[in-house]
C-alpha cells in the first residue's frame, strides 16, 4: 500500500471535528496533529484519541505533515493563518468571503509560490462544488442564465440578528428556497431574480416571559437588510422545543442553468445538496481536495489554486484506469 | 482578441449538426470545415454556409484545424476515424460504449501520445458529465451509493426493437426514471436497486391496419432483454400524433449520491439534466471539451484524456482572474 497522507489540522471548531472524522473514512489518509490555540491539553483530556498541539508548534512539524487543512473563519482567521502556513505546508481551506476571493487568492498565491508549496483556497460547496456547477454548465451552454438557490439551512447571521431583538431569549433562521421561483427556472422562463425573490427566511423565536410577541414579529420582518425585503415568517416556540428540534446545521441549496442550444431546445442542468451538516459536509470536500493538493505538490506544482485548476482524477484515491473502467 | 480556435467536424449526423451550432455560440471558435463520407456538392446545396470536404482529404487540412470533433458513432465509426485523426489532430469524440471504454482508451492514447496529440475521449453528458458527478461525490463521501437513473428520454435501441414486432408500422419508446426508486434514495435507504427497479419502459405504437393490438401489447412487453423486466407499459396511437407529438430527441437523468458522514449526518448530492435534444446537448458539451483539447495542446501535453483529467477552467474562454471573481 502506498504511504498514508498526512494531514495536520488547524482549529478544532465544528468545520475541524468534521475533517477528523472525514479522515477515518480515507484509508489512504492519517490525522497527524490538530493545532489549535486552546491549551491541547485540556483538549487532549476531552478527546484522548486526536494528537493536539499549540498552534505555534505546527512549524516545527514540517517533516511530519504532507498538507495542512485550516478551518478557521474567513473573517479574521484565515487571512493571517493561511499565507503564514503556506510558507511551510501545503494547504488547503474554505475561505468564503466571496467578494475578497481574489484579492485572498494574490496574497496566498504569493507566499505559496515563494516556498514552493501548494495552497488551494475557497474549498467547500459555495464558494466550491456550486463555483464547479456554475463553470461547467455556462462553459456548456453559454446562452442561457444560472440561478443559485441557498436553504434549507440555517443562515448563522440571520440567527444572531434575531437574538439581538428586545423580548427575543434565543432563536434560529432557516433560509429556504421560494419554490415557485424554482418553478420558473426549470421551466426555462429565465426570469430577472433577486435574492429576495428566490429567498423566504423563517424564524423560530423563543420570547422572554412576558414579552410582546406582536412587537417582537414587527421588529424581525421590519429589520433593513436582513429581513425587510424577503418573505418572513416568525414562529414562537418553548426553549425545549428549540433544543430539541432545531439543534442540527443543515444547509444545502440548488445551481441551475437553463439554456437554449441554437436549435430552440431548452437544455438545463440542476446541482443540488441537501446536508444534515453543513460543517461536515464542508469538512469533507477539504479532505478531498487534501488529496489532491498532496498530488499536486508530488507532482512538482506550487501557488495558489482553486477548485476550478483541480481536475476530477485528483479528488480519488483511486487509480484512472479504474475510474476509467468504474466511473467514466 | 485571441485568435479563434479553428473547429474541424467529422461526420454531419444529428451531433455533427449540433456542434455546427455550439460553435455559433463560441465566439472564440471557429468552424473550419465538415468532413463527411457523403458527396461534400451535394451537401453544399442543402447547407450552403456550412464547407463541407470529402473525408479523405481531412489530412490535407492540418495546417488549418487545430482540433477535430468527431461526431460519427460508437460502434464503427470512432473506433477506426478516431485513432487514424489522432495521427494528425488534437480530437474530441463522444465515444459511449462503456465497457469497451478502456480498451478504446489505450488504443487512441497510443497513437495520440506518439504524434503528440491530444485526444479528449467519451465526452458528453454519459459518459461525461454523469462521470465527473460521480467521481466527485464519491471522492467527497467515500461511505455512501451511488445511483444513475436515466429518462425523461428516447432509447433508440428499445425504438428500433419495438418497430421489428409483428404489426406495428413505427413506434417510439421513452425510458423513464421510477419516481418512488428516486423517493427512496433521496430518504438515504441506499437500497440494492437494478436497472428494472429504477426504470420503466413507455411505448407509443403506431399498429398497422387491422393488426390485433393485444398480440403486439403482449409481444412488446415480453421481449428478453428489452422489455420482459421492466414496468412495460403500451400505447397505440395515430401515426399523425407519432409524427406531431414525438418527433424530438429528448433526454436527461440523475446522478445521485447519498452517504453518511461520521457523524452519522445524511449528506445527498443530485446532478440533473433534463434535455429537448439530446444530440444538441451533447455536441455542445464536445464544443467546451475542444476549448479544453486545444489549450492542453499548445500548452504542451499529449495523450487520451478524459473529462477525469481537464480541470474545470480549461472548459471557459474566460481568463482565470475573471473566473475567480464572477463564478468562485
Amino acid at each position: 500500500m502506498t504511504k498514508q497522507t498526512r494531514i495536520g489540522i488547524v482549529g478544532y471548531g465544528n468545520i475541524g471535528k468534521g475533517v477528523a472524522d472525514a479522515i477515518k473514512q480515507s484509508p489512504d489518509m492519517i490525522l497527524a496533529g490538530v493545532f489549535t490555540r486552546r491549551d491541547p491539553q485540556a483538549l487532549t483530556t476531552l478527546h484522548p484519541n486526536i494528537p493536539f498541539m499549540p498552534l505555534a508548534d505546527a512549524k516545527n512539524q514540517v517533516d511530519n505533515i504532507d498538507v495542512m487543512i485550516l478551518c478557521g473563519g474567513s473573517a479574521t482567521d484565515l487571512p493571517t493563518q493561511t499565507p503564514m502556513m503556506a510558507k511551510y505546508f501545503t494547504t488547503v481551506d474554505s475561505f468564503d468571503t466571496h467578494a475578497k476571493i481574489p484579492e485572498y487568492f494574490e496574497q496566498v498565491d504569493e507566499v505559496a509560490t515563494e516556498h514552493r508549496n501548494v495552497s488551494i483556497i475557497s474549498v467547500g460547496w459555495d464558494p466550491g462544488l456550486f463555483s464547479i456547477q456554475r463553470l461547467l454548465a455556462e462553459s456548456i451552454l453559454p446562452q442561457g442564465v444560472t440561478y443559485t438557490f441557498w436553504g434549507d439551512g440555517v443562515s448563522q447571521g440571520h440567527s444572531d440578528a434575531i437574538r439581538r431583538v428586545d423580548g427575543v431569549e434565543a432563536g434560529i433562521q432557516y433560509t429556504r428556497p421560494i419554490k415557485e421561483a424554482m418553478e420558473r427556472v426549470r421551466k426555462g422562463e429565465n426570469p430577472t431574480l433577486y435574492a429576495a425573490d428566490m429567498h423566504e427566511r423563517v424564524c423560530y423565536v423563543v420570547p422572554k416571559e412576558g414579552a410582546n410577541l406582536e412587537k417582537i414579529e414587527q421588529a424581525i420582518c421590519t429589520m433593513p437588510h436582513y429581513f425587510d425585503a424577503y418573505r418572513t415568517t416568525v414562529h414562537f416556540i418553548t426553549k425545549e422545543e428549540l433544543e430539541s428540534k432545531h439543534n442540527g446545521m443543515p444547509h444545502g441549496g440548488f445551481v441551475i442553468r437553463s439554456g437554449y442550444t441554437n436549435d430552440e431546445s431548452q437544455q438545463l442542468l440542476e446541482f443540488a445538496l441537501k446536508l444534515d451538516s453543513n460543517p461536515a459536509f464542508t469538512a469533507a470536500v477539504l479532505v478531498a481536495y487534501a488529496r489532491a493538493a498532496h498530488r499536486l505538490k508530488q507532482e512538482g506544482f506550487s501557488g495558489a489554486k482553486t477548485v476550478f485548476d483541480i481536475a476530477p482524477r485528483y479528488l480519488s484515491p483511486e487509480k484512472d484506469h479504474a475510474l476509467r473502467k468504474r466511473l467514466l
